[in-house]
């Protein structure tokens, strides 16, 4: 049968999700914890990998199982041989056709930073650092860019990689920001992104509201499908997977 | 002249404020940065000691200080020299008279906690995981029980050491309880906390709002001094100072 699980991670001390030779990734510590209960090895497919220091609040993986640990009992037996940043919060029986990457219908990521001179120890796990005054951010031009992402657009431009051999055409279904406390966060739902397109978007978003570049770029960036019409690649640890949405 | 700082601090890698030999406290690592900066030693005052593991968005402390750095440019200086679970947000002169400690009017609390069955890497730094189902928790008891401990009582049976030689009096302005997303916060503002108060009010407060013990405990703990009539000491991850006021 096949398998669905929910697993949370801090990314901090994980060069991401994807299983490497002599790494410690989330897939590969997952792997072993399942080689350790069920005795076999067991093939865990992610619904898409998560860079080196991004988080997950809630990453989808499915993998086959036919042994004998009943599936609501999968969670507390193999976190009891999972280390303390990696959780594996609820596991399900789902169709052999589902698939954690390909039936995916929306991928929602939140980026979170906040406005500092001074690092922020309670922060630093979490959030991005932006060292500028926070006075000097206007939520009204990060809601207008975010507005302006919205929609179905080339987004070959905010790509570490760029245009792709493949299409750099995507859907954002929703794109917000919001502040909690000190820390703002901008949550982005989407039918899929391209390399390192969340952190991307999030120096775009915050490069522009804090007026060091024009609202105007973000047009031309969608256009010309150019990096340069975008901010910088906003560093990994303000990014966290929140959910991946099925139909099921 | 005297100098009052605000520090933040994530106690995970500290053995607490208090400079202790041997071990890496708060005191001690601030203590050492300032007598690089300043080329002498300071003596670093702060508002009350926090156990190992507590952190602190907003410590204060105070030291005397007659250099050449100018007040406002010691935050910065000072950070260079300080490791990433430490920083130095404000620094403010004060009249020679003012004490970190004896000039503290009120002090302001937070413990975070959760509830699940496993584990939460994204939440287990700064909250305490609390292994029930969230539906057995009943708001309505912990503010009752936050309700009976406002106000100025004897809170012997609230501390850790039991009935001290000085008074274990205390006055609490203020104690609340929200929810932000699955955290809850319980926030307590008083004139002063005996050792460990704050985690046995947790503790008092979640158990009776699980009806693991009658809120009638509570009035009886006030009244008898006797620890008994409270919950378990709830462990210092969850525990954040957040703020220590002055008339200044």
């Amino acid at each position: 049968m096949r398998v669905l699980i929910t697993v949370e991670y801090d990314g901090k001390n994980f060069c991401g999700w994807q299983i490497q030779p002599g790494k410690r990734t989330v897939q590969g510590v997952l792997s072993d914890a399942f080689f350790s209960l069920f005795g076999k090895n067991t093939v865990i497919y992610g619904s898409g990998r998560t860079d080196s220091g991004v988080h997950a609040l809630n990453q989808k993986a499915h993998f086959d199982y036919d042994g004998q640990v009943p599936t609501d009992k999968i969670p507390l037996a193999v976190n009891t041989l999972l280390p303390d940043d990696v959780s594996v919060k609820n596991a399900r029986i789902v169709p052999d056709g589902f698939d954690a990457r390909f039936s995916a219908k929306k991928k929602t990521y939140r980026y979170d930073f906040y406005f500092s001179r001074v690092h922020r120890p309670l922060y630093d796990s979490r959030a991005a650092r932006v060292p500028f005054s926070a006075d000097k951010f206007d939520i009204g031009k990060a809601k207008e860019v975010l507005s302006l992402l919205t929609g179905t657009h080339d987004f070959a431009a905010f790509s570490s990689t760029g245009r792709p051999v493949e299409s750099s055409v995507r859907t954002i279904f929703d794109a917000s920001i919001s502040l909690s406390g000190d820390i703002y966060s901008i949550t982005v739902t989407g039918n899929g992104f391209l390399y390192n397109m969340v952190r991307i978007i999030a120096g775009t978003v915050i490069e522009t509201a804090l007026s060091l570049r024009p609202v105007s770029d973000v047009k031309k960036a969608l256009e010309s499908g150019n990096r340069i019409f975008c901010g910088k690649t906003f560093p990994p640890h303000g990014l966290t997977l929140i959910s991946v949405d099925y139909d099921l």
